[in-house]
């Protein structure tokens, strides 16, 4: 079931993230699938993506970073459990801290790929580690704390 | 000059930015203006900058401390010269790492309000540090560290 994406079977409710959600017309539609022991996300960017004229803008990769940790969280924690993209609907985890080192500039063009790995495991949080890479050269590394969502995200009282 | 914000006088070629550039049509046209000694940044999100329903994308957020940060950089840099946004063509800064400690959700709808501060200034780096706030509520930490912009993103044959 490797070519399931964790995203696809993220609840309805929990579907509509711009970088992320298969039910957001406007956003960006990363997909997170397992390679192995790790994950791997592709996303060509659109050429208004741009920082400096020829460059991807860090603020994307830091989405891509986001969201690919993300959904890296939900596919060890059913791994974990046993189970494959699809089996269920994926688990629901949040950013609790991002941190992206930007290692040289990513040139705007080629898809970039981006790969992780799950750095630790707590009752309370996966790490996630990643890199992105453009043309096989890593250009940035990006480190994501995903924690279960809150309740307070949860409730329907809580949302527009 | 206080009104003046720092993004309208980077040159035309660093004027791109997605996220804060004035010629991007399709960006969030982001703008850092001071306030005393702290910098400030409002944008109001779009209805599609969705993480869940009811509360604002973090790779949003990510983006809004990267530009902000990058253009406090540009603006401490000035002032550090003795100038005012405006006197002169913007300082250009990139962004070589980037962290987000989302304390907590920030809810979809109102003005969000970034503010920042130069935590330490080397030869090599400038190191601003930012709180993100929805109707007066901080959510969300940032921290960029700014460097000048590399000679590899500044040379024509290396644009598209």
């Amino acid at each position: 079931m490797v070519d399931r994406a964790v995203q696809d079977y993220y609840t309805d409710d929990f579907a509509h993230c711009y970088g992320c959600g298969r039910l957001n017309r406007d956003g960006l539609h990363v997909q997170t699938r397992w390679d192995g022991n790790e994950t791997v996300a592709r996303f060509t960017p659109r050429s208004y993506h741009v920082a400096v004229p020829g460059f991807v803008y860090g603020g994307l990769i830091a989405s891509l970073f986001d969201c690919h940790g993300i959904g890296t969280a939900a596919a060890a924690a059913e791994r974990a459990a046993g189970r494959a993209p699809g089996d269920a609907a994926a688990p629901r985890f949040v950013t609790a801290a991002l941190r992206v080192d930007y290692l040289k500039p990513t040139p705007l063009g080629p898809e970039l790929e981006v790969r992780a790995t799950v750095k630790e495991t707590t009752p309370r949080k996966i790490v996630i580690q990643a890199t992105l890479s453009a043309a096989g050269i890593v250009t940035a590394r990006g480190e994501v704390v995903a924690v279960a969502m809150p309740p307070s995200m949860a409730t329907p009282a809580a949302r527009s």
